[in-house]
């Protein structure tokens, strides 16, 4: 019976794909993972992710966790550098080809998991308001990131580190100029632990973050953005800005203090973009491969025929986890990972008993 | 070998239990489902939902399929009017005892899925400042749930329709008085939901909600927030209320608007307590019973030792689902469901190989 099991196929290595890997294996069920880049890990690998907002565990050694479990697995075979190119047949009984740094090849598998994931909003594509490519001291959530990781907390510009930092929230979010009007759910919160972390790094610092509504849901509330208040002193303004301008070798930011009412100035060395998801190019790339339906944003489509399962995509046996097919957090990530995969490894018995 | 495998338990038969049995026995393992009431479908069954938030479904026709699903199921047996009375035992052999009409009952399982969920928050417990229990026109989300369903919105003083509504967001949640510094998470959404659905059935009334911040996140801010506010006309007011206080046969809401930095008195005819999530008498007991940790808010603590699994309980072959570990919306309900089922039969799997 088992040589006749076809593997599952997980398109993408981050923790969404990692997970699902994980868990079907578990499920004793043969796994082939196509990652495009070099290595596993993902976005958290790729963008040299600090902390995270679990806990403050360290992101480097949690997602390597994840990472040894899944090359350690005899059931799971990892295809680094890879793409898939061409996909036919259906639910049960897929025919696939991946790209390899060894020449192409074919796979028939059971079913399908696409995990290809986010990317950030690009600052400077659409909205110049805040001079992201042109003053060295306006970065985003990733390069803070970073800049954390690396326990460098600096003004690109001088190398020295900053005296007053400023979180702008909801950029790329929240905006039906740029056509997002969707939250990027996770913004609140990767800013707000990383104002914390600042302040671990550089206690006389003095951080702002500038919000339309603070969506710290569930325990980020506690512990996140009450900590960041209290303990840390970190300070909220509700407020729109409007521009950022050159003031000396500093940044003035201009806009309006909407809890007071009245126009707002501050001054500060360094400014932070929190920068939203947007479908990465890789989820673009593969639902249009796949042919499995996109929302309006260019995410992949959930729902399926009762509209509630969070997995399900356009066409049967193909199955969506994490931020690939809407903001996501980390706890997201992972429960949609394991249910997929249990779809799949579902889906793959069905078919073998099909065919027996 | 199908002789040996020893059922999965799974403890609720609310969304999460109903997904997390189909889900185990879609990947072919019995499930023995035990439920306190007399009937499946847990909250929104027995709070008499009306539409769900997502894409307005009626709750009772999509929690009907998943009923269905279950109940129709070879491989699930389902006991309701049941509860688990004593649990020994360790992960791929549990010996729980279970107390149905028919008397007691024994079985041996291999794992344990706990769906216990919530409870509202008691809006007259401890916080008396909204006069919950002396006013009948303060009601709560639940009460307003079962009016939208009965297509019965009106006072409950006169039943007359109401021509201003009020709704007051974060009751029992962010408050550190009361204990409750999380957020519920799912209020924000609710209550918007809950305001469109009171502009299509009485077109003619204005609709207000109180809020701290709105919570909105991903796909909630382009699907309920943008519509409540542009096509339905719903009021947003951030501001704090601090008492409702009779006035003539109608209520008058006192409290701050943070926007405006001024006091605000408003006169209504129904106010609406968004209240907030704990974590159910079901979770506690069982909690308790089962041995497994709680946090400090009596909700299931999950984590397990990486801290990032959003299922694992503290004790091995114990797994947590849905809103018995944390306030969690529909998405997160069904798919943590899945990857309980996924680890779970997991768990069984490699009881089954141990044992052979």
């Amino acid at each position: 019976m088992q040589e006749t099991t076809r593997p599952i196929l997980i398109i993408g290595g981050g923790p969404g794909g990692l997970e699902a890997a994980r868990t079907a294996a578990a499920l004793g069920h043969p796994v082939l993972l196509v990652e495009r880049r070099g290595r596993l890990g993902g976005t958290p690998d790729a963008e040299r992710y600090a902390k995270l907002t679990h806990h403050f565990r360290d992101a480097e050694e949690a997602i390597g966790e994840l990472v040894a479990a899944v090359t350690d697995h005899p059931l799971i075979e990892v295809l680094t550098r890879s793409e898939v190119t061409a996909c036919e047949g259906e639910a049960g009984d897929f025919r696939v080809t991946v790209s390899t740094p060894h020449g192409s090849r074919e796979a028939r598998v059971s079913a399908i998991i696409v995990a290809t994931g986010f990317q950030h909003f690009d600052p400077g594509r659409e909205t110049q308001l805040y001079n992201y490519y042109s003053f060295p001291d306006v970065v985003t959530l990733s390069d803070m990131e970073a800049m954390l990781k690396a326990h460098q907390v600096v003004r690109p510009s001088n190398g020295q580190p900053p005296e007053r930092v400023a979180f702008i929230q909801c950029v790329g979010s929240r905006d039906r100029q740029i056509g997002n009007e969707f939250c990027s759910k996770v913004c609140c919160g990767i800013a707000t632990k990383q104002a914390i972390e600042i302040k671990e790094q550089l206690p006389d610092a003095r951080v702002f973050i500038f919000y339309i509504d603070m969506r710290m849901y569930g325990y980020w509330e506690n512990e996140l953005y009450w900590p960041a208040q209290e303990r840390h002193k970190v300070n909220y303004v509700k407020g729109i800005v409007s521009e950022i301008l050159p003031k000396g070798d500093r940044l003035l930011i201009r806009g309006e203090d909407t809890t007071m009412g009245r126009p707002m100035e501050i001054t500060v060395d360094l400014v932070v973009l929190s920068v939203g998801m947007e479908p990465s190019s890789g989820t673009r790339q593969m639902a249009k491969l796949l042919g499995i339906a996109q929302n309006k944003y260019g995410f992949i489509e959930a729902g399926g025929p009762s509209g509630l399962d969070p997995v399900a995509t356009s066409r049967p046996g193909i199955y969506v986890v994490g931020a690939a097919a809407r903001p996501a957090d980390l706890d997201d990530t992972f429960a949609t990972a394991g249910l997929a995969a249990a779809r799949a490894v579902a889906t793959a018995r069905r078919a073998l008993v099909g065919t027996r």
